[in-house]
């Protein structure tokens, strides 16, 4: 079952623009662990320091698959420039998941 | 062609809870509403005092939509208990728009 996930974070804000450089042209071994990790329409929005991701999760093992990201070299490499990025960094806090609080899918209630 | 809104808001301290409790039973006529105007998947996700929505828009003309949606009495009368709750209300300030920076949808690529 695709479970949805909502994350926050805050950037340092004189690394705003460095994060959304990084972000318009991710690597592409990133971007292949993101898929096969099993995350589907991964999704950053970002508003003054504040930025928030989107994904959906569609693995039978969310954690194990989250385990297989974090041993990626590739990822890792990529996260030595944008973990720094973060307001807390130096207390590795990034994302946090969200809590949903409400949701209407819509398109057969009519 | 689907556009994806990412939002933010801030709510009053005092009033999460409150906030919380009215979209866990949300009003069906301004469900109607939402799916009226053409939106789709739509999700409000909470941490501390921030709010994010996201929400598909499936319709031909998103600026009428929303106007139709304002027109609407029991999305105004919703609205009189909503409202209240963010942060700069007396502003005249909710839902923010955020800006879209990365998009990774999967899916096809391995």
């Amino acid at each position: 079952m695709t479970r949805r996930f909502c994350q926050r974070a805050w950037l340092k804000p004189e690394k705003v623009d460095e994060y959304r450089r990084l972000h318009a042209n991710a690597w592409p071994g990133v971007l292949r662990t993101i898929e096969e990790c099993n995350l589907r329409n991964y999704r950053i929005h970002l508003l003054d320091t504040l930025v928030v991701s989107t994904f959906e999760y569609v693995g039978e093992d969310y954690e194990a698959d989250m385990r297989r990201m974090e041993a990626d070299p590739v990822t890792q490499d990529w996260w030595t420039h944008t973990k720094p990025c973060f307001l807390r960094h130096d207390e590795g806090i990034y994302y946090e998941d969200m809590e949903e609080i409400f949701r209407f899918d819509g398109g057969d209630a009519v």
